[in-house]
């Protein structure tokens, strides 16, 4: 036990103050989005900026720097090492970048997202180019006193912020061999689905889903699937979200009455992300050591409640007469489990990254690491990424982008915002999820006898040792490599990809 | 202009810094109360009270006495002055009890509260009683302390905390008055109210009324009385209240099926803090001057919305049709007006404050004042306060409280949590409600024909400029004083009284 005037203990008090204010600020975000008047919106902004600076001053006092090298000194058991050692990165990370250097970074990205909101609208990427020079300027330069700080590559150094431990060399050859599989995958299920509703054609849902009976529907799978509600709640936001803190987490989702498949999804979605934050150990909420462990890993636990197991048949033999209890028997008279999941398996190929299926996802993906590491690096110029970004379009998914910039490089809102190193978590996490499920399996082979009958117990059991209780305590790989025996391996995902749409 | 590296810039940046808090800590309030699931509760109170110690540390560091000072040397114009006064205020009320006192009063008061809690239950007043000496004691040190700090009698410098500016001096002589004329007018007013049931006999409400038209109802009246749901919203908690930020004014009530007139009347008068909240100056926010006044000049905004307008028959001429509107015809089927009136005109004598109507209410108040006052000056000792208690209430209500203590001395948690001093706010609110009334009469003679029509546009704009604007840039008497043009005077709240209940 670390004494009470231990530099461990100095640590974990700073830590509490630092929770208290990471609480109030994921809180008043949430009500932000679920309950605030839009009157509220200016004070509210101004004191979430407030508390934010309030966060980034204590949690990069100067003195921190003696406490941690103190800390490692004293007699700590592997847990509070890891703490440590936990807590030493994120402060690295925190530290590395002035005051001077971060707020010249604040304003050249606002302006850049901003007049990315209006530009894109309009179309008008030869506007938008010069503050886009500028943000990826600004992100070299952010990328290269990250690298000095952590003796990285530079854009090793900006996915550092969000999956730590991942390096572009290990990734990049998964990325090769995921693309060109894909490649010719995605012909081969576009074909194969031609088939099978040339077989049996789509039939339409049964709208209206009233509102009251779609919400009752999504708490009776929420709570099935293991959602605790002493400990979190639904509501509904324009954008859903999974938000809050582990002790109370908030989700939230978006009801249309015209069908009631995506809000359904959507909360199935979420609720991975809320299991996994409901399942983080609490004695260690204080640290970052006791955090999730990154958007990689986030994105794993909900692609693995949604794509692994809620778009699996299994998953809808025991949920297709939960629709019919809370939707009524004519919301899908007459449908079998095919379907059902000729709906929750669709395959098609389109320009924008948000509505992409699992199968076409990872390759806006890849094109766009491929892209954003090429800007990090300077190999590739921004003037020139329309044309990057349309040869790899027609390379990847046969799509043409050539002056249609809104549905191209100005869709998304990361690069305009300065946010590069990001998209690869998407995919990353999507592969973690098949590689999880695998691993799962191996150890718990009734896994899908499990779900066929809504017992999610077991399950919930393997991932909360595997990865929910295991927090930050290791880098993204070896949480991976820790839970499945080893490293991130494509060969998962695509069987998942093979035996979904090509049995 | 003060220069950006006045003293005056100084608190106000420091300002800037506490509301975010304050903002952070009110509005994380209203979500334990209306949105959080109980298992949320534990962690948000810990980040509740770690946010309430940086606000503390934040608040009485010691160099904002020397910036206090620099300040009031500083060329400032007269609402700067007053702000830098208020701010002096502020700080020594917070400054004046040494961190050592606060634990150990913490710790008096927790465990008073806690017992008091199980004893009352119990009606078990012995049981109770060392603890209420412990906490009258603490409260006597802390009077003293304060008293020793502001140049006050202990008393006063209690009331200091909540109403600042009243002085037990100016408040007994009206409240005596007050008393002597309530001793006659309470008996009359029965006597009056048995006459008219007799007459007219009491019309049961045509229950059930359903909650979602209850709460389409109460937007209504509170859209209508002129509550800006831009800033500001109406929730569901199971103690009504209204909290939030003045930018983001958030209300609660509680529906029952069985009557819709208490859900109402309380949805008026909270509405009357809201309009107070709202109406502040926004400039100001980060300062003390901008904030309200204090609990009795707040008391005094809802009652003036509830007691004044609200339970006024002009306003029922102008809201019996809502009802019907809303609840439908059946709900109060062949009513009149004085049927209605004759619900919420209600007199009755009983032991509990918090049941009492407005004409009882004083005198359950002003008990308090005597003993409360008696307690913190000496002459009066915890262990008689059951017996002093009962007199009072044989001698003002003809009530007998001996051996009664769950409905005498234990029935409130004030005492027992270590709040003296607090009580005269809720009658002094009553009083100058009646008198802000009288005056907004003479200036706005036509104040009643508007509430008869449902417009409320010009008695808000009085009451903006006379109060809600005027924030805490003067003591509670002075403001009353220079809305009214004169002090306290309980001459309107009797006439208030015999022209409703006896005419």
């Amino acid at each position: 036990m670390p004494s009470p005037n231990s530099a461990f203990e100095k640590l974990a008090d700073l830590g509490r103050k630092l929770e208290a204010l990471e609480h109030a600020q994921s809180m008043l975000s949430v009500d932000e989005a679920v309950m605030m008047p839009s009157g509220g919106g200016e004070k509210r902004a101004e004191s979430l900026s407030m508390l934010a600076g309030m966060y980034h001053e204590m949690a990069t006092a100067p003195e921190i720097a003696d406490w941690l090298a103190a800390a490692s000194e004293e007699p700590l058991d592997d847990m509070q090492q890891a703490a440590i050692r936990e807590q030493a990165r994120v402060y690295t990370n925190m530290t590395c970048l002035s005051a001077d250097f971060v707020r010249r970074q604040v304003t050249v990205r606002i302006r850049s997202e901003q007049l990315w909101r209006e530009l894109r609208a309009k179309d008008d990427w030869a506007g938008f180019l010069p503050a886009f020079e500028g943000v990826v300027a600004i992100a070299r330069e952010e990328a290269e006193l990250r690298a000095k700080a952590l003796g990285l590559a530079p854009y090793d150094a900006m996915m550092e912020q969000y999956d730590p431990g991942n390096r572009a060399a290990d990734i990049a050859p998964v990325f090769a061999r995921l693309k060109a599989f894909l490649k010719d995958f995605v012909p081969a299920a576009l074909a194969h689905q031609d088939e099978k509703r040339a077989r049996r054609p789509l039939k339409p849902l049964n709208a209206p889903f009233p509102i009251d009976k779609q919400k009752a529907l999504g708490l009776a799978v929420m709570e099935a699937i293991g959602f605790d509600f002493d400990h979190g709640r639904l509501d509904v936001s324009h954008h859903p979200f999974c938000g809050g803190v582990p002790t109370d987490v908030r989700m939230t989702t978006r009801y249309v009455t015209g069908e009631f498949l995506s809000s359904l999804m959507g909360i199935i979605h979420e609720t991975g992300h809320g299991l996994y934050e409901q399942g983080l150990p609490k004695e260690w909420s204080h640290f970052a050591v006791g955090k999730a462990r990154g958007m990689a890993i986030h994105e794993s636990q909900s692609l693995f409640m949604e794509k692994q197991i809620g778009r699996s048949a299994e998953f809808w033999e025991w949920a297709m007469p939960l629709i019919r209890e809370h939707l009524g028997p004519a919301s899908i008279e007459g449908w079998d489990i095919d379907d059902l999941l000729l709906h929750v398996h669709e395959v098609k190929t389109g320009l924008i990254r948000v509505d992409a299926d699992e199968a076409t996802y990872p390759l806006h993906v890849i094109l766009r690491f491929e892209i954003e590491k090429g800007l990090i690096e300077g190999t590739i110029a921004p003037k020139d990424v329309p044309e990057e970004w349309h040869a790899r379009m027609v390379a990847y998914l046969g799509l043409e982008t050539r002056d249609n910039y809104k549905d191209g490089p100005m869709q998304d809102v990361h690069w305009p915002s300065g946010a590069f190193g990001y998209f690869p978590s998407y995919t990353l996490g999507a592969m973690t999820a098949a590689q999880l499920w695998a691993a799962l399996e191996k150890d718990h082979p009734a896994a899908r006898e499990d779900v066929r009958h809504g017992r999610f117990v077991a399950i919930n059991d393997w991932r909360r040792e595997k990865i929910w209780s295991q927090a930050s305590r290791f880098s993204t790989p070896e949480l991976l490599a820790k839970a499945t025996g080893e490293k991130l391996n494509s060969q998962y995902f695509e069987d998942h990809l093979r035996q979904r749409y090509l049995a």
